[in-house]
């Protein structure tokens, strides 16, 4: 991955609670970092994740995440997440995080996370919307692959 | 995947707690799933998981992981996590695991697992001891394959 | 807290990642050990406590907690979770709960939570309804105090 | 509790995957909250919270909480957390902390924390070391009790 691709991040500093008995943080709560680097991601392009949005006009779930844990976080560290939409596909898209530490510059953990735009009311995938889209085209610009 | 592949399995209902606004476990919570899979059979098969093991004398550390959600799980649903050790390289391991739920059979999630061996005081990978590859040996049989 | 006032337990295993960098478990995490306790007590005396019926119906929140942490729960040990509602007033109700572990017969930590009966759209109290006092009437006998 | 005793706070955002099937955060998560408030408070004021410390020298425990739940937080507010040292007995000592959304002003929780100072190999306590004493008092000044 390459870092300069990468347009957006968020800082998030290790709670102790975290933490495991084997004094890093938990290989789970990775997830909860690359998320909060999307949901942020999303607001920042102005792109509504509430509740309300989700429940009443469409529904994205994730559908599968490919996560790599490079070195071990650990309690109080800094941790910058740089989060962007790679790719958006007919009813998926694909977003991309890393993690790195901010005083050490360690590389921790890598992730491809892909999301699946669903009907409100049924199980059936349905195309992203064009206001989406153009809001990442804006955001992100040739970075970003349309492929459909 | 196989599901006959597999000869461990334990039972989980899903709580309150791990579900989202969206009423589904959130996509971090799996990984947990995966996890107590894991624990459990590794105490099946004599492995010593405690702390205490871990600190004094290697230490594991998840690498990698690669999880699919299929169906999502919601509250109160009961889920049968199972697992099993697909390979064991010199000095790191995979766990593949697939969770089913119970009354309706849906296929909720899988999970590839990579695990390093490390040596307790240094971050540099050490070779699987014999006395971990003769038990998983001894339960998977020939399901599981030995690399290098 | 008498013991033998509780009708109803239930049995968790505590999971590594409950365990924080102490070797312990987390403070947080015993109030959803309280909670399974409380969500599986609710379900034996035939109460539906699914999304669904919290979101049309009525709701029901947490509006204190009080929790005493005796002796620290350890990676692997088997808890029972004994759960008691002990009073019922108008629009409130008080469930008590210990923890035992079970080999050791230690005490390790007991809770009285204090839960609100309110409108589903307006944040206002709400007279608990008949068919749950009588649910709870018929399971825990005179061990309920009814107040109002 | 008097707002203008608290002389420490930290910000904290509501994160999606804290918010619950009722779309309020969940009752343990404040507890989360409460305790990234205590962490910054100690490092604040020049005590070594790290694992290394609590590991080598004396053990503090959380022996007591109680939380009120006033106003529920949702997803993506901004939470301030005030917390203080109310008062340092022996061996034991108190936090008490509130929670307020930054926007509306609305007091969210309130929580007193009881902490036990524990012999690092032993489950006996210790009086609370001066130097922990010392740093409070500077930081406190009139504000904590010093009782014993």
């Amino acid at each position: 991955m390459k870092n300069n691709l990468f347009k957006h991040f968020v800082k998030l500093r290790v709670r102790n609670f975290e933490v495991d008995w084997q004094n890093i943080v938990h290989n789970s709560i990775y997830l909860q970092y690359f998320e909060i680097g999307r949901v942020e991601y999303l607001k920042n392009i102005g792109i509504d994740v509430s509740a309300k949005e989700i429940n009443n006009n469409s529904r994205v779930v994730v559908v599968r995440n490919e996560i790599n844990y490079i070195s071990p976080a650990r309690f109080d560290e800094s941790l910058i997440v740089q989060t962007r939409i790679k790719f958006i596909k007919n009813s998926s898209f694909g977003f991309e995080g890393i993690i790195t530490e901010e005083k050490t510059k360690r590389l921790i953990s890598d992730n491809i996370s892909i999301h699946a735009w669903l009907h409100q009311k049924k199980d059936i995938s349905k195309r992203i919307d064009d206001a989406f889209r153009r809001k990442v085209k804006l955001f992100e610009g040739k970075n970003v692959d349309f492929i459909s």
